[in-house]
């Protein structure tokens, strides 16, 4: 329908999604899917398909299930239900197009997908992201004594990052307690003290000490570390997930692991400065394409892209639960890319190869470096 | 002139400007019109009309006086002289096509339209939105106790909500104090002590104790709280009047009143994604709209619905003063938001009903829904 | 190639570049060349020529060394290095077309022109702007007691701005602690205490008493007052650096000295707002337009504009070190202005006089009149 070689190239292109989880292997029924398709939820009288992520999922998913664009609602899920989770997942991890997924396992409320159930479903490869605040909580909930914690929580975390197909490690550090911490490494003393409260009281890591413990023994465990930032459901405090609030933890860690922020959305602009200026810093919008939708996708990714060296960004989706997630966020990315590069091939104010650098670069090969994957056939994962 | 279905249902919509304010029934001079344009003041040599607000005036106003597009401010002001404050206040509150105003009217330095003027003037129908630190600075300059504030403001704000056709409260606590506060309900001793302090000292009600007591008095009317977030005047501290600092208010007022965030610029991204988590929480680009004008009005739509339920988006103009605004905001928000659907439709990013949907929901009945107006004609009122 | 009367207008404008730094004076190889076009570092497989602004020395640079557009790197650098310095200065300095530069002298961490060789270079006019940060600096390297510190930078300030060619001071205050500090002036005691403890200390001019003390300073020597604001190197904690920390002491300096709020990214709304409500408070978003390049730096002067008076935005390009700065920043300005202002003239949104005359002042003539400039040709410089 097109000869453009910068939507053909990236159309084209097996991208890495270097942050998604997995999706439902249940059938959903109406307020199931819609609780899955909002960081909020379905409240009276407002269906999350009454968003943009509903008008995305009903123009560009409807088609994958055989239905015509914008199809209503209703249409959707009775088509959906009648194909089967199965088949459902199949065609839309199918159709992301996507080579390699990196799946945070650390999250997952539903039964979903393990990532080679994931890899199997889409005809691609899987590795594995640990969640670093899930791993304390199973330190936890085993019984540790607290003065024993820090070393248990790392050699559990040792443990995990070992285990063959992880690339990476998470923290969701931004709900728990937000970037506005002192940014040193916490005494073992100060540890312990926090690790006595926080088990005598239970519950998700959310001390302040405890999760700059848990950043810092990240950077000790030597692998990227994904850092959620901005956008997210309401148990962020959005102004204190800031990513330059990590400016100072940033240069205290200055010469270690490579840092990956995620989301970002509505603060991609700092997120590229800090890109911009720190060697390990890396970037996506993740979650936020999809929920903006192809409609804005361009716009955010522009603002992404202002500042931010071209080996700085990387793809996500973020998706969780429903694979049209994980589909939408690929769609939204190329599409979102092509268009601005196409702007500005148009304006001339880059050449083509520079244009099908950048989209090869971020939709695929900085993910392939940073985490240090093989650049093959799925088989090769 | 187009035969756009978008264009034509926008332009036959009975707006429902959620919050405004009167109309100066006087005649102006042109430092008096000047101080009214703008959010700062008349400076030598900075006139208020050679700013974007100065260009939409006299580009989409001048015609509404018979003047040619673009006229000269010195032209305009002639003219508007020459009609008459109340043919002026006539023609730009009958060009705005809102059907329903609700107005603020705790906030009258000059002599201004009450609800009832206005709605005469427009044809349409008005309602009142009580300012509650109006209220409490009432009662305060009426004489009370201290230890009997908090008992005689929650009496006065309940005889002010009581009265007819008042549909909802407002706060302008991101004047006061910014929403960087302790979210918790502050005790009685605290409220008293407070009030002493504030009684002796006079002047507005800045006290961060009181303004938090006022924030739960708003909850505990029951009715919707318009709550004045991001622009203004050199009043507020911008990255104070963030609403995202008001989340774990948001979350200790779960399941009370609607939450309807004002103005919110340059955090409408902010304010979106509190009104796709929290279900109370509403958002418009009031004063905005107006001031960047209908070049930029589009722009700033398509952030504030970037990720925002169609269900949670308002149109307000919170015009103030000259009945140009109330013409310009209804305008802006016309012209916006018809120009961002009509590039969705194109993209065929979603479909015709859908794109007339949305119109209609954050044109006229979301705000009918949150305030329990009736959806007659201005009759009804 | 066009007749457009405002791209010709502002092709033909002799730009004053109000904020930029000298270009060096010697060869540069890639090292060399890479870390002068980014605000972090040439980092392993990461070339700053991939970035966007890179792209847009590709683009926008090579012509001028007679090299085609989109040259790739090492061709570019090899025509450089033919060249010599002396000559791309010249080039790129000329190309500009700016006719007044205000020099930041108290940068220069390399050997750099003076104002007087970048005006002989240019065929323009150049005058100084003070860096109080030097000048206290140097008061400490010169040696004083703490008690006399106070008058010591008070008298070598007068001294600094007093010399023939100083139009106006500047502060790094962003830089070294954020503006969220106390805005009152410190008291003496205050001041000796802290310059105790800094004269002990030694190294930069970082400590919050004294950057008080410098800013109040600063109003003291009566002229206008430059303030780096947002988009900087990783020295900056960007949430710090947002201008509307300022607020309480603008309010406190009301009357006083002009301040211009330099490159504000990605604070430009925040910005915008300041110069709207505070008669004293300008503008610019030098430094971003061209690390953002003229692919974006409509998008970035849109935003800009949207609010602002149109005698309150000033151009700067904060050039340092490459002369390709000087030329970039000028280039994107009158590019995005162009760009922006015959969207709004297609549309209607403005007359043509209207569009002439924001070029005109926002290229020229508001920096002109700030700092007391002769608007006749270089000679009267």
């Amino acid at each position: 329908m097109t000869a453009d070689p910068v939507v053909e190239t990236l159309d084209a292109l097996e991208l890495v999604d270097h942050h998604c989880h997995g999706a439902v292997t249940a059938d959903l029924d109406r307020p199931g899917f819609e609780s899955l398709i909002t960081e909020g939820a379905a409240w009276p009288g407002v269906s999350p398909f009454d968003s943009p992520v509903g008008l995305a999922v009903r123009r560009h998913c409807a088609p994958v299930l055989d239905l015509p664009r914008h199809a209503p609602a209703d249409v959707y899920l009775a088509r959906r239900a009648e194909l089967g989770w199965a088949e459902v997942n199949r065609r839309f991890l199918t159709a992301a197009g996507t080579g390699v997924f990196c799946v945070d396992t650390g999250y997952a409320p539903d039964r979903v997908t393990t990532p080679s159930e994931l890899a199997g479903a889409a005809g691609a490869a899987a590795y594995e992201v640990v969640r670093l605040e899930s791993v304390a909580e199973a330190v936890a909930a085993g019984g540790v004594e607290a003065d024993a914690y820090a070393e248990a929580f790392r050699t559990a975390a040792w443990e995990a990052v070992r285990r063959p197909g992880v690339v990476g490690v998470k923290s969701v550090a931004a709900y728990r307690t937000g970037f506005d911490l002192d940014p040193a490494r916490p005494r073992a003393e100060e540890v312990t003290d926090a690790a006595r409260r926080w088990l005598a009281r239970g519950g998700r890591l959310d001390d302040p000490v405890l999760v700059r413990h848990l950043l810092w023994t990240a950077v000790d465990l030597g692998r990227p570390l994904q850092l959620h930032t901005g956008f997210g459901d309401s148990d962020i405090r959005m102004h204190r997930a800031d990513p330059t609030h990590l400016t100072d933890w940033l240069h205290l860690t200055a010469g270690t692991v490579p840092v990956l922020l995620l989301h970002c959305w509505p603060y991609q602009r700092q997120a590229a400065y800090l890109a911009a200026v720190f060697e390990r810093v890396y970037l996506d919008v993740g979650l936020t394409l999809h929920h903006v939708g192809p409609a804005r996708a361009g716009a955010v990714l522009a603002e992404a892209l202002e500042i931010t060296p071209f080996r700085k960004l990387l793809h996500s989706s973020d998706a969780y639960g429903v694979a049209e997630f994980h589909h939408l966020g690929a769609l939204a990315f190329r599409h979102g890319l092509a268009g601005l590069l196409r702007e500005r091939l148009d304006a001339d104010e880059l050449a083509l190869e520079d244009a099908l650098r950048i989209a090869r670069w971020t939709g695929r090969e900085n993910a392939l470096r940073v985490y240090g994957l093989p650049d093959g056939s799925p088989d090769d994962g």
